[in-house]
């Protein structure tokens, strides 16, 4: 096993590109600490100057929605903020673990108090990655508690190395030159962006079951693929695996409706299905579910930004994630499966510099994923002409 | 279990005596998380407005020691003592875990270089400690691998068992009503402290096999029980269990020699044994022993302080921990066993305000053991009369 863990943290630091004498946040959950420590030993290796792990304790996140005064609970001492604006001016280097290591630590937890509690989510990060001053990756990180979610069919064992083996192949982390197989495939989704940056559409329709809504672009947008440069030219892979293309919309300009086509699983677990959300110039106006939309509106009501637009990413029908038909109960591996919209901060880099100021600013950024091969996906030219964009997962452009 | 926890948690929020709406930090290792947990909850319950629990890990450390640039290891991000600090000046409460959660983190690292990355001791929390600013509490948190090295003669089981038994009897855990029980014990260390303070001894002389020691005391000592009371006048019980009286001595007026009467466990589980230490002027300008003098050098080598003492501490025969005849291999509850010393900082408060600048001063505080039933304690006199204070553990004064 150490091997595997060793080439899941070599994956890592390559992802987020990190430099000799950089300060290297990772941020993990109790239960990933040999991610953890071989992330630390490569990023060590590869000449940081420090590794600042931060281990978030779901348990005690716990403890204080239960024993705390509810009032009490959006509180967050100022030096978590102050920790990551002073890393964030130092251009330091971030990693993420995504993935669940504890699947009851919010168990019979009123889902409305769990939310108000944000942590280990910070406000400031929003503004960090607008600002584009770090370089940074988010990775999953196995778990058998996360495997028995994904796989309850199977046993602990089984469902455990079944959870390695497809985030290996959706890692690329099968193939013999897993950095070579990740140029080659954010070089495939630049191109599939700047094809669809060149038509210049003024919105974008999607269509399918329980789906249609209409979402306004700013003129100057921008489709990217997850293959960021900082402020200071330094490239990373924000995530792996990627498999999406993006842009952040006018935040006052969408109308209609989405259902969601996957599960959504908040950070602590929770876990939002049959999720409908209905948007009336811009705003939603309604977020229904079958199962926790409460925790969902919690979690968007940090600020007015919360029920506005800041992404709209689209995910064709090739990529490693949709095709194993796993849901995965985590975003970052969901949201690479599926066409999705993200409710909160959006990315100024996304859109011409005069029209940064017009992309959503939210604490909050929360991905849901309405793709499917029944949702069609049309480009709205300024015109009016309805142009075909995907069909049954695949670029029609 | 549940409630052995529960309440040593309980006993751990009484002694820092958590008030409500106060921040808390709490500071433990990884394989610490269960109590890190109960005093979550008990920390809420009492009305703390925060609790912030962070989780050293030791194989992190390890990481860096064998992968960094050794010219790095002394780094640490600005934002450590940055989040010590302005928790200090909220006037916030500190409770730390003592004990050890892994024997092997360090194995086979080189001492030297495992003690120039002190974390997770920070130069700025001598400085709190000094300026009372917080109200705070050290607790043992039992572990099987902690008393794998207690017990070695026990199995897992047992020696676990054995532990805690341990612990909640010195924890005076095992009365009927624990609180009062350490009301008692303070009160009679407190009054010691008073009559010793009373003689106004002008040094004290400790002799006995290997240890011929006459250490200077300033001219307005106060020798302190460890019950607390902070700048605001908030009474706290910084360590559980205690069984000292201690002061700090004149930094410039140490000669002779001692020999440690017990192993002296750094906190990366580093034993140094056989130590022996000889002063001129107030220097320790030798220190030697059987097994790792030099990290323990590597430790006081900060600055100048942390060749100087900055506290010497009487313990009687009576208390619990001396009595058990057991070395727990953790200064937190072996130097309550027996008399004791510290090199580095000390604490301005056991002296009158007029020389609290003179009170040495450093970013290290090490304290090893030099009495036992063999040493003699005697106070020296004004005229230079010798005055006995501890003969065979039993008070004289």
């Amino acid at each position: 096993m150490t091997e595997a863990w060793d080439a899941l943290a070599e994956l890592a630091v390559h992802g987020a590109n990190v430099q000799p004498d950089q300060i290297v946040t990772v941020s993990a959950v109790i239960g990933q600490e040999t991610l953890a420590r071989a992330v630390a030993a490569a990023a060590y290796a590869r000449g940081a100057r420090f590794v600042d792990v931060f281990y978030f304790d779901p348990w005690v996140k716990r403890a204080r929605a239960e024993n705390a005064d509810p009032d009490t609970l959006e509180f967050v001492p100022a030096w978590y903020g102050e920790r990551a604006l002073q890393h964030a001016r130092s251009h330091g280097a971030r990693i993420t673990f995504a993935g669940h290591a504890d699947l009851n630590a919010m168990d019979g937890v009123d889902p409305v108090l769990a939310g108000r509690d944000r942590l280990p989510y910070l406000r400031e990060i929003s503004e960090i990655t607008a600002g584009r001053l770090t370089n940074w990756c988010i990775v999953p990180c196995p778990h058998p508690a996360w495997a028995s979610i994904v796989y309850p069919q199977l046993n602990g064992d089984d469902a455990y190395a079944r959870l390695w083996r497809e985030l290996e192949h959706v890692l690329r982390l099968d193939e013999p030159d897993p950095r070579r197989a990740w140029e080659e495939r954010t070089a495939q989704l630049s191109d599939a962006a700047d094809r669809l940056t060149a038509r210049r559409f003024d919105a974008l329709e999607l269509r399918g079951p329980g789906t249609n809504l209409r979402v306004g672009m700013l003129p100057t947008h921008r489709w990217l693929s997850a293959d960021f440069t900082t402020v200071d030219g330094l490239a990373h892979l924000p995530n792996l695996p990627t498999e999406e293309i993006f842009t952040s919309p006018d935040p006052f300009r969408a109308e209609g409706y989405v259902s969601s086509t996957r599960p959504l699983a908040l950070f602590d677990g929770t876990i939002v299905r049959g999720l409908r959300v209905r948007f009336e110039k811009g705003v939603a106006v309604a977020i229904d579910a079958e199962e926790n939309a409460d925790a969902l509106r919690s979690r968007l009501a940090v600020d007015d930004g919360g029920l506005r637009l800041g992404e709209v990413a689209l995910v064709d029908g090739h990529g490693r994630i949709g095709e194993l038909g796993t849901v995965f109960f985590d975003t970052l591996l969901d949201e690479n499966a599926a066409s999705h919209l993200a409710l909160g901060s959006g990315f100024p880099f996304a859109v011409g510099e005069e029209h940064g100021g017009r992309v959503n600013r939210s604490g909050a950024h929360i991905d849901f994923m309405v793709g499917s091969p029944e949702v069609d996906v049309d480009g709205v030219s300024a015109e009016g002409a309805l142009v075909p964009v995907l069909r049954g997962g695949d670029w029609q452009i």
